[in-house]
């Protein structure tokens, strides 16, 4: 008996991705200004030039006494020189005046020699050290210079970088706007957390999933709710969707059973419409790819877990595309697998792994699969690693890359 | 000459953080309730148990035809088996029908046989193949029993928590609450983000700095302002920051010269006061840690990267102590060091470096120090690496683990 049903034609992970990417016009990134106090964790949209000099005049680097250096050349700690103590603006020839760590330097003074190599008595100030112009001087523009790029173009602004921009005296700054995602939940069975449920009914849960997800990377999701599997309906709210968002997610109503829903109402939304359908992956196979109204529609597979694989391997990187962040991975490290595990060639697998350390070394177990289960697949990893297309499988003991998606247990020296 | 100055003795970091722990009262965690759609990031007071099983019912793993499975047994690809079709809530002697993933199994069915295995005739289904009971069914609690843990106490949440957690029906969840932290700048220098700087002046940045990395950690930050190098004006506000928060951080006034103002200020509102003042770290070295009013008072430096590090090294893990986390690593990363470095017996070094990848290798180049340079010894850096107090510099080519605080460019080989 042939296989009558399923997808014909499976498309490689990178070759939908290409092929959905051509289909779409090239955006420039939307960007918009926000006070700085306002920006950790966007993206800027471009590059900041100082607009001043820092430190914006030369200052003392250590507490000590500011003085001319030349006074000093003769010092030694068995012979110090002996400096008048002063407390006027500006230092003169044989004199000496108190300092703290960021004070400007007084007019005068070129060098400033430490407290430790100093003894105070009365208004004279004793001097154990030879010292040369510009000792103990942060000198104005040594950190950042006038004019000099303060933070790059496309940078995901992270602490230090704030300070940078404050200091500089940036109260504002321009980041690349937050791409806005509409999520659309399908599927007959589906009940909002919080209600009761019906028999047979079950709790919706991908749109709280995708949108976390969607907030991890930077977006702003917008919540299309759930349709029931009805053309019309799901027709609505994906136009709904298009409209308010830059793109639209959706998961169910893909499977080659459940007759091909949402694909069918994006083909009828306008041209091109879906692009590729059924990729070669597992989770996440009915996966479908679909450009309308010039905007990109993402539609994932109702099961969860293949919602958020779906979500890392195409939502995710287009996200970070609308960013103007050409790649933000997530942290990986390498791991010996705890047993073998089989795959099927020609698919990319996803295998959860669990990955602990023991003696100094990571392992990654791959998580057992209790029949189909869904959830606890994810919440007994903690990464996964990748099976590629020309493997049938990986050896026990083999080294792997895991991709990290949450803490390791049980060390503390990863 | 003899050190005149400076402080008489260094605590080691590990010392001072256990001095310091010591003197405080162990507090239970604090917990709330909130809704579990805002609970992305928080982490979880308590152990969560599944209020019902999941899937809650028998379901279809596969698009296909549910069956008894013993109406198969003699069929194969060349002598299929004919079932009747039915479209009956219950399954009887002989008869199959079609069911999408995710449906819940009818009454009289133990298996599904998926579409490929199956050709359609009117009301007639042909079988192809044997298949045993419980085939392509998720049996009811098979990914998640009634009763079984599904997420374990003190769990920052990521989106499949949430997944699960909405899946069992969870609207809200406890987590613990988040730390509050008071935030205080000292310095006659510095000014408000935003205001005309007179000549000498500088903008203040160490707020923005550490609430951001607050908010990174998940803590609240608290703004207690700018103060004046005065001790009735930074009493006053250290006072505010106590009765409004669970921990003051303060900046500034720590350094040996500009007279001890802050640790001053706190040992006067009462003991113990000050634990440590002085660690052998740089940078971070006029480090304080105090405790009053039975609340903690971390006391760091002025220079923004001293206060950083001061931040990484004492706060962000008492933050994660206060969240019940014990532990959350920045990622890691082993590199070879470009250079040689020399560094002081008896201190921990903080090394800012710049990673980057050549030919699948990971290097790390220490940033060089222009004078006292400040932010671009972060700016340029993306991560650190810690030189041990007993050694004397790290060789060129030693292999060492750099934590990361920002991205790698050049690579997508992490």
């Amino acid at each position: 008996m042939a296989r009558l049903k399923g997808f014909e034609k499976l498309t490689n992970i990178d070759e939908a991705f290409s092929a959905f990417i051509e289909k779409l016009e090239k955006e420039s990134l939307k960007s918009e200004r926000i006070p700085t106090r306002m920006s950790l964790r966007r993206v800027t949209a471009e590059k900041i030039l100082a607009g001043n000099d820092l430190p914006p005049f030369d200052r003392s680097a250590v507490d000590g006494y500011a003085l001319k250096a030349q006074n000093t050349f003769e010092a030694s700690q068995f012979n110090p020189k002996t400096l008048k103590l002063t407390e006027d603006e500006e230092i003169h020839e044989g004199e000496a005046k108190q300092i703290w760590t960021g004070n400007s330097l007084p007019r005068g003074a070129d060098a400033v020699v430490m407290l430790e190599h100093t003894r105070k008595t009365k208004n004279r100030l004793e001097v154990g050290i030879a010292i040369t112009p510009g000792r103990n001087v942060s000198k104005k523009g040594e950190d950042v210079q006038k004019g000099e790029v303060a933070v790059e173009a496309r940078t995901r602004l992270k602490p230090h970088h704030l300070g940078l921009l404050a200091a500089l005296g940036a109260t504002d700054v321009d980041v690349v706007s937050k791409p806005k995602v509409a999520i659309l939940s399908t599927g007959n069975e589906l009940v909002e957390l919080g209600h009761k449920l019906k028999p047979y009914q079950i709790v919706e849960t991908n749109r709280l999933i995708l949108s976390s997800m969607c907030q991890e990377v930077g977006a702003e999701p917008l919540d299309l709710g759930i349709s029931r599997d009805d053309l019309k309906e799901i027709g609505t709210r994906i136009r709904e969707g298009l409209e308010r968002a830059d793109l639209v997610v959706t998961t169910g109503g893909t499977s080659v059973g459940n007759p091909d829903l949402v694909p069918m109402v994006v083909n009828q939304i306008g041209p091109p419409g879906v692009i590729v359908h059924g990729v070669a992956m597992r989770p996440g196979m009915p996966t479908a790819l679909a450009v309308t109204q010039g905007k990109p529609v993402f539609i994932l597979p109702g099961n969860p877990v293949a919602a958020m694989i779906g979500f890392e391997v195409f939502v995710r990187p287009f996200l970070l595309k609308l960013l103007g962040v050409e790649w933000e991975p997530r942290p990986t490290l390498k791991a010996r697998l705890t047993r073998r595990v089989a795959s099927a060639l020609g698919r990319r697998i996803f295998l959860r792994v669990r990955v602990f350390e023991r003696n100094g070394e990571f392992f990654g177990e791959p998580v057992r699969i209790r029949g189909s289960a869904i959830f606890s697949t994810m919440t007994r990893a903690n990464g996964y690693v990748e099976i590629p297309e020309n493997r049938e499988g990986l050896d026990e003991g083999e080294s792997v890359t895991v991709h990290l998606f949450d803490s390791i247990e049980g060390t503390k020296h990863v």
